[in-house]
């Protein structure tokens, strides 16, 4: 039987720490050649969009180390071995921002990197927050903001919200809303 | 002289492709001990949001690997070494969906993977196009599409475009153009 295309040859890992694999996949290109790829091995992530009562939303400021400038995005984080994306999305909304929910509605996922991680980003919407705890010791270059709609699109127009996790979570909150009126 | 925070102290080479390069940084931390951090190093991306006179977007479908499924994306790719954004930008369009473009306009920039990639995405605006030729070969994976925005904003509810980059940068394009009336 000839291998169908796209199909995997065989994988090997190049290099593991505690966030990701690198790997390196061999597999059937279109044209019945072999293919190499090299991408990031990883078991997905859940952001947050916690809207308050107002309809303010929350997000947290951060340095980012690799840009080395700070950036304002919703609260989220790598979903772990053995953990739901709900699960990971209640444990970074407590953690970063100090937010509990009673309403929590999945509104979306998009993979924020496909052409070099296979990273699914699991998008939810919270609703009926309630503030628990400041935000834990050591994150001290955490802030946590409540901020408007209209404050947030200014934002992204103004370079502030640079984060493409963030603005591509924020749209599917939008077009699901227009779809839902919810 | 002490380090100041989150400067790199020193940086390795971990393994190079001929699409980036993974690295291991050390850093200062915050608290002032020394971090490890391993990322994705690359030149920087360059998306093409090409409008038509009807208003209507040109899209391509592409089969992702990783992902193993078709994605609706807009032209995109990698800055080659030496080589500007609108470069990059421009050969995307004529590449992957064979159009020029007379009109450029750079209407925003995000990370779209800042936790693990230096990548940052700049995004262009291509008006009056004209469409110069097919889609070269090799590509038989790759389906030129034209959408209106509704229908566009369908298919990300739908989970159709689930591109991540696709969606961001469609939305700066929203927030762009309210601000600008473009």
């Amino acid at each position: 039987m000839t291998p169908s295309k796209w199909s995997r040859i065989s994988r090997e890992t190049l290099l593991e720490n505690p966030y990701y694999r690198i790997v390196h996949d061999r597999y059937v290109q279109p044209d019945g050649e072999v293919g190499d790829y090299q991408y990031i091995d990883i078991q997905g992530s859940a952001m947050v969009i916690p809207v308050l009562e107002s309809g303010e939303m929350i997000l947290v400021r951060q340095f980012r180390y690799l840009m080395q400038r700070e950036c304002l995005e919703f609260p989220a984080g790598g979903i772990r071995e053995g953990s739901a994306p709900i699960d990971t999305a209640k444990e970074e909304l407590m953690e970063e921002a100090g937010f509990a929910a009673r309403r929590w509605e999945e509104i979306g996922q998009f993979a924020p990197y496909s052409g070099a991680s296979n990273e699914m980003c699991h998008v939810f919407l919270a609703r009926d927050l309630e503030f628990v705890a400041p935000a834990p010791e050591g994150t001290e270059e955490m802030d946590v903001l409540q901020l408007p709609e209209a404050r947030i699109e200014e934002k992204v127009v103004l370079g502030e919200i640079w984060d493409g996790m963030s603005i591509a979570a924020y749209h599917l909150f939008r077009v699901w809303r227009n779809t839902t009126n919810g």
